[in-house]
């Protein structure tokens, strides 16, 4: 099942998208819940609300994110690709070369998350090295400390997809990650979340593309550190939450990877792909 | 003036302190407001509710933190006073003696706020490196973007104290430090904060005791980046919100600086007082 949020005559709705992808069917949820999207389903557990109303074309609507306000901020892995790895060895990833022992844990706020389709702003007063970062991201369903990796796979509420928006510069003069990752609008979330039951995070192709040209391609099979490991690792001594998400890494073809490197300008558009969850298309403004 | 929030009956109140730290006078908030601590009045803005009823004895209220749960991860700087990057340098601060062009921001969770008397829990199944770290805390009042350090002092609706608790091991082995930094409990925060008007974080004293040895003990004016600088920082291209708390980093005389290393044990209790403020007592078990 796909799960959408999204808005239709100024108010935020959720529901279920169509096999089709054609229309989504709204649930019947108080506004307040709805204004928390996908969220409000997730924390109140069990099964989904009724349906309140007839399929509304998704022409109709404006996709938001799955999630609008994600609790906290969001956990994002680095390096969690091996080419990717390789890529940014000697720049991002100091110890060139060496594949981590455990995984990079960082985290964007939760205020930069923006819709699937929305635009993301430059920030052109602080930098001109902005880069699209194409990832799975996993949303916690029922939480749990010290969850292990046997455990992991029972506390997935389903998948989206998250651009891991970064500025370099920023990411590298702070050492520490956050401020380069958590610029307004730099995380695009979305189309939905594709529900647990219907989707295989650990076997899926990750496409991206800038103005149309493939730039990122590859198998979440080809991920270090597995979905069942992040979620060890994230929940191991900290509690974890339901609709808590984390963007499990992103594949080689970065913009930064290029020499020299290609990072994104006023009107570029990003499109990325996840093979059974959908896309998300921003324009870079 | 100090705002505390704290529990008596089993409910949540927010108060003002007497002078004489005695006591506190609850204010007019809905249970549902008061249920989010000195939150809901920054949130509000303008003038503090009336007073509700008489002055009650400290003694018999139980203070939570001023925040009990900041809207989104706290943010915090490492690094930020001379003498810990000497004793930390070449550990964890990779590039030893250097001291950075930019601070080094990194977040813990908000869910890991505890209160200014509450236990921290030692997750020995997960480190046995837990280390203390003093330091002052900015509460953010009006929230902004790209505010200038000229401007920044404006946005400060006090102040309060913070034990950013970090596992070192933890810290260092995922190369970003949010994880070590996050563990359930590790962020005891109070006793209460003191409002910008009434207090200069500017130059004030910070000392941290271990089992009543004095280990911390520094003044901000020592603070490598100053206070409006690392509001500057942290809302360059980040919108930062009213509540928002940016930890200043912490002086000298953490436990890893020691020869061996003095970290804490079950039942060793740290000590934090920041002249003006008050003092943070908390107990590890």
């Amino acid at each position: 099942m796909r799960i959408a949020t999204f808005e239709i005559n100024g108010r935020l709705q959720v529901g279920t998208v169509a096999d089709d992808g054609a229309s989504v069917t709204p649930l019947a949820l108080a506004p307040e819940d709805a204004a928390r999207g996908a969220l409000a389903l997730i924390e109140a557990g069990g099964d989904l609300p009724a349906a309140a109303g007839a399929p509304i074309a998704l022409a109709d609507v404006r996709l938001v994110a799955p999630i609008p306000r994600p609790r906290r901020n969001v956990f994002c892995v680095g390096r969690n690709y091996h080419a990717h790895a390789r890529e940014l060895s000697g720049s991002v990833f100091k110890s060139a070369g060496d594949e981590p022992a455990w995984p990079i844990v960082f985290t964007k706020v939760p205020d930069c998350v923006v819709g699937p389709h929305d635009e993301v702003r430059l920030p052109l007063d602080v930098t001109r090295e902005v880069d699209y970062e194409a990832e799975l991201a996993v949303v916690i369903g029922r939480g749990g400390r010290n969850i292990a990796r046997a455990d992991a796979m029972g506390h997935v509420w389903g998948y989206t997809i998250v651009n891991d928006v970064t500025a370099r510069d920023v990411q590298m003069r702070h050492q520490q990650w956050d401020l380069g990752k958590s610029f307004d609008t730099f995380c695009p979330m979305g189309p939905w979340i594709a529900t647990a039951d219907s989707f295989d995070g650990a076997r899926t192709r990750v496409r991206c593309w800038v103005n149309g040209e493939l730039r990122q391609d590859a198998s979440t099979t080809d991920l270090i550190f597995d979905i069942p490991t992040l979620i060890e690792t994230c929940s191991r001594g900290i509690t974890l939450y339901p609709g808590d998400l984390i963007a499990t890494g992103t594949p080689a073809g970065v913009g930064m990877g290029f020499k020299p490197p290609k990072f994104l300008q006023p009107g570029d558009v990003v499109r990325i792909e996840i093979d059974g969850l959908g896309t998300l298309e921003n324009r870079f403004v």
